[in-house]
């Protein structure tokens, strides 16, 4: 099981922002974490070692695509996501909630679960809260997320409100079955409440009143304006308790991570290093740059003079472009080794702001490089 | 400039197989080797560190493509081509004959050289034979091939006497200019003379006339039956100087390299294992397997047993069959590092036999393996 040390709690020179470590019988995680996405076992165009590289303590596995392909079928036979991938660290399993959202066609919320159809071939599924949990365990994911209900935004009041109180019962329900099954395999819970500060308020209530190790908020970066998604965030982390660990889910910019932390979340996922790489953007410590531009035909730097990445340290922009425009395959693994070294070298910078009591001055140079 | 030497010469246990080196200012090359094909400067899917664990000593690039994207513009400001990718051993490249053949639009042959339109954007250029070596010389390429007329098969007497003839006139044209420019860049010739025993005769004699460092044998693997690619190697090879390197260009299959090899051929160059790899066709000492079969869902072994590169050392052909259908970029990195760690081991273990004077015996259990 879980066991979530905390190194700081707020001190002066930190706001809320906390520091600590989440031990597993994997391996320990320093948080606050960024846990790169690898949707169907595989972190999109690298490998374990690249990751060891990139600095992952915890990469993520999405549930929903696991299930459909390979399927548990596959999987279990195999030993486990962790022997079937070849990681053999921490990793944390989405209960499948999200993408229902975002991905499968015609998702039919239920009091039992989700009916939808795959996005790959139109099959018919059901998702119960029970089942997702079960799909997690044979996954042998060492987090597991409860089966929430997701809104986009906008929505109403009345939506949001029913979406919640889904969520909790299926919190609850997943909770037991976890709890009967004994599975040393941890279980987070999930706070909705979509854009309203008093719904986010009663899910934190209900889902906390649960006893799991760990709880998220989901339900944002979903479309709102990145303010909004501030202060919903900054107005629920305080809600959840001081000794678990809190993780936003499916955030976010490099700046969302620096302010976030700020609030005093532990633990982050997105797509976005990893997407964006793919599509040329390249993070650096001065702002994002598209390599495709012209500008870097025959520019004989790397993508950051401050980096210190595979990437940066061998290759020069006019290449990396040339890569970029020309489809070469290496293109993508080289821009995604930089963009998650990137992301995960800021979280080392923002724990050693922490553990130096210092990162509100961090915070500050931080966004004054990017303007 | 580069020296060949030659460590076995004709020996009862190695028929006609040879044993060599080509010493060049970027590190020696042992013969028979097979060259990765690095098209527009990067060997599909994989990084110059995985080149180095499959074992690669020289890698070859495309003129043709390379002149087209990003341009000499752009590499010759970089430093050429080895700074430009960051890779420092040998490289070889060709001319672009065989581009005009296969790939580029509307190619014109005259005698000054030849017109023709990118394949990417249908702008209009000349290569003239002069040129094709000048353009290597910018970038930089330690063997340099000259410009040739390669015909498809089949094709008429007429026009393969045609294009030896345009061969010959232009290989002597860009051996002058190489002369004259004093390069230190290595310039090899190329034979044609299609499918007809007499007119690749005639073309040995009048290329090898020349004084070049080096002779490939073009024209073959171009839709011909492999008997007939085998007859026309086979009366070609022994009409090539024994104390220069020999290249069959183009080729080809496992089987084909130990056959040719076993003919006194030292060097060759194909996509086939990258490009089969990206097809998900793995290469094993016991034939190709193609990792989508169904048999292979949930099948623990490497690829290879035998096999003691990357990818079977850490992952399952389950893992590698999973990757492979949900199209996962690590799909095409792993498994093309396993199909040149293949090609450049059987090339490592060709030259080995033929080190024990054991070749003919190392072709028959070979061959006794795949039936």
């Amino acid at each position: 099981m879980l066991e979530f040390e905390r190194l700081t709690g707020e001190r002066p020179g930190n706001g809320r922002a906390r520091l600590g470590k989440i031990k597993t019988p994997r391996g320990t995680i320093d948080t606050p974490i960024f846990m790169p996405v690898g949707t169907v076992g595989s972190v999109k165009g690298i490998s374990k070692e690249d990751l060891d590289h990139c600095g992952a303590q915890i990469i993520l596995g999405n549930t929903y695509h696991l299930y459909l392909r390979p399927g548990t079928e596959v999987i279990e036979p195999m030993g486990g996501l962790h022997k079937f991938t070849a990681w053999d660290r921490p990793m944390l399993t989405d209960s499948g909630g999200f993408q229902f959202f975002s991905l499968a066609k015609l998702a039919r919320f239920t009091d039992e679960g989700v009916k939808f159809q795959s996005h790959i071939d139109g099959s018919r599924h059901f998702f119960s809260p029970e089942k997702a949990v079960q799909i997690q365990m044979t996954l042998g994911s060492d987090i597991m997320m409860s089966l929430d209900w997701c809104m986009g935004h906008p929505a109403t009041q009345d939506q949001t409100r029913q979406a919640l109180e889904k969520t909790t019962a299926w919190a609850k329900r997943g909770f037991d079955f976890w709890q009967a099954a004994g599975a040393k395999n941890n279980l987070f819970g999930i706070v909705q409440g979509g854009m309203v500060k008093a719904l986010r308020h009663r899910s934190a209530q209900e889902i906390t009143a649960i006893d799991f190790p760990g709880f998220a908020i989901g339900g944002l970066s979903v479309g709102e304006p990145t303010d909004l998604m501030y202060e919903m965030a900054d107005h629920t982390l305080p809600l959840l308790p001081q000794d678990k660990p809190r993780y936003i889910m499916g955030v976010g910019t490099p700046e969302n991570l620096v302010t976030l932390a700020g609030m005093g979340c532990d633990m982050f996922d997105c797509v976005m290093p990893s997407r964006n790489a793919r599509n040329g953007k390249l993070f650096t410590s001065t702002g994002a740059v598209n390599i495709s531009n012209a500008r870097y035909k025959t520019d004989g730097r790397p993508i950051d003079e401050a980096c210190s990445c595979y990437t940066c340290r061998n290759y020069t922009r006019a290449y990396l472009r040339h890569l970029y425009k020309s489809r070469e395959l290496l293109s993508y693994r080289l821009n995604t080794i930089h963009n998650l070294y990137y992301y995960l070298d800021l979280m080392a910078k923002i724990r050693h702001a922490i553990h130096k009591g210092r990162f509100e001055a961090f915070k500050h140079d931080f966004f004054s490089q990017r303007t």
